[in-house]
């Protein structure tokens, strides 16, 4: 079959590899019908050491399920079904929680004998606890806004949730590319009523505006601090949404947040260690975030997708087939593209 | 009237500076009966550039009050009060929600005017909204556990709060200085079940033992995050009480801490740069706490303390006068006096 693999920064191929195939009887072998390309996967673009053997890619798919393992009960041949970007079997303790993330028995794909999800195909190990069966046929109208789920919507409702958006919540977010947009959307959904968006593209911070932002801060470091107080005629917001992953991100985020505040992040950490001296101590602000278990809240997402609540699948701009990855790729890293879809 | 100056690291004196005196109609003069020596003095205690004029010290009192301005109302001359260790409006927007510490009319004893607590009487601003009566007469012998109300019970008590505990709780408290032993009082009284103290100084867990710690680690480091983890037989605690300060302190708090748990820090942080990376991201740790809103907690606190529920005046192993506030210093510095109260 064919996938993506990266051999180093800007090198992603598009090559044969062999099919995916049943290992575990807890494994479903799924069709990949939609994908697409995680900012995540955009540091190792920029970044990524030469490798002689490349690393599989993607971790972000919808596919038909080609067939199940028999410990595997609930999902069968045919289903249209969801992957989070991670798998877990929703039955460990910390899967009890909602913190999939943590599965004790979970995973990445790309890694240790599993498929990545920009290719034909995936094994889905824990596939039980993995999946999500969608209700609509494979090739609905609603693919792109469900793909979200996998990854990038979810990631902006964790970064919601956990900043404790709720209604009439004035709140910061920090990023423009398709986490920030995200978590515009996700603290519209949650109620918030105020919602400045720091990013510099108009095109994306327009995006934000349909979304829900209702002010736009262009200005960045401190310049961009200062724009945001004076707008919110306040002392900071109560939750600044970090989305980025930089250190000036994360700098501009304590610069924003209110005293006694939170600041959640997602993006992905570009640093070791972040500014949380005397200040942030003195000022009682809070760092949460993380990586977001997307499988806790799926289920809970998708009837206001399929009811149209909801567009996230907005921020793919642009749709490739699977031999132009590695143009999808360059487009993202270039920023010609917000969002990349794969479609096989 | 005698105030504690400090003139540098290790340079302590009691002096004859200008008597306290009424300066606003919000003001109240209260002659101080008990103060104490704080953790946080011991900071610029050893590290302090040489002043020629000294720094006016002490931010933990109690006394009876001498004269109120126009402006106060409540409290009258011969009412014995506790102060917290900053003074604050009470009624402010941040006051409100509890966060005294931000006050907009708040400020530093021993600052802009403002007599330190480690002297014989204290102007102190904002009287209504700062100081609480007392239901007992001076020479209480509850004095030593009330005295811990203006700033390290509460500030246990914050870490405890902002940790989420609750009855049934696990955590680890990091430190057996007297922040870190009321850390563990206050989790007992909110109910944690299991308590794991990390502190090397037997005597001092020796009361962290009274106060309610179940186990005592005293190995530090990697050796002792190992051993938390073997003790607590799981993946570390969900609530972790950061009650030191420094680098070494805050990175065992995230090794001790469970994924998706808390990591509540009140010592003050000697760092200006903490590790927050893919880690901590990857694991949805959140850190939290801060300086201690005191006055937002005692109204709550002084029936426990009168009703004997809890004693937290047991962190007070030496008592000084006022001319002997120096040798306070220094036997706290040295270790030999976990903490002193200074009687008047």
């Amino acid at each position: 079959m064919q996938a993506t693999l990266m051999y180093g920064a800007h090198d992603v191929r598009v090559e044969t590899v062999p099919d995916a195939q049943m290992v575990e009887s807890a494994d479903a072998l799924v069709r990949v019908t939609r994908a697409c390309i995680c900012g995540s996967d955009l540091w190792p673009y920029n970044s990524m050491p030469k490798s002689d053997v490349g690393n599989r890619m993607g971790h972000e798919f919808i596919g038909v399920i080609d067939e199940v393992g028999s410990a595997v009960s609930g999902l069968k041949s045919g289903d249209v079904v969801v992957a989070p970007f991670l798998w877990s079997d929703n039955s460990c303790d910390f899967c009890r929680e909602g913190l999939h993330t943590s599965c004790r028995h979970g995973g990445r794909y790309g890694f240790d004998g599993v498929d990545g999800g920009q290719g034909e195909a995936v094994r889905v190990p824990e596939a039980q606890g993995t999946l999500v069966k969608l209700p609509v046929g494979e090739d609905s109208a609603l693919m792109p806004s469900l793909l979200t789920l996998t990854d990038v919507f979810c990631t902006g409702h964790h970064c919601a949730i956990k900043a404790g958006i709720g209604p009439g919540a004035t709140v910061t977010v920090i990023g423009d590319g398709a986490v920030g947009l995200s978590a515009v959307l996700a603290a519209k959904r949650l109620g918030a009523e105020q919602i400045v968006l720091m990013g510099r593209h108009a095109d994306r911070t327009e995006l934000g505006q349909q979304f829900g932002a209702t002010e736009v801060v262009a200005e960045r470091g401190e310049e961009g601090v200062q724009r945001v107080r004076e707008l919110i005629g306040d002392d900071g917001t109560r939750a600044v949404l970090e989305c980025v992953g930089t250190k000036p991100a994360l700098e501009t985020a304590f610069g924003v947040v209110r005293d006694g505040g939170v600041v959640s992040r997602v993006g992905v950490p570009q640093y070791e260690e972040g500014p949380i001296g005397l200040d942030t101590l003195m000022r009682n602000i809070t760092l949460t975030g993380g990586a977001a278990p997307a499988r806790a809240y799926i289920e809970e997402l998708i009837p206001d997708v399929v009811d149209g609540v909801i567009e996230p699948g907005k921020v793919f701009d642009k749709a490739f087939d699977l031999d132009h990855v590695p143009d999808a790729y360059r487009a993202m890293a270039d920023r010609k593209v917000l969002k990349a879809l794969v479609q096989l």
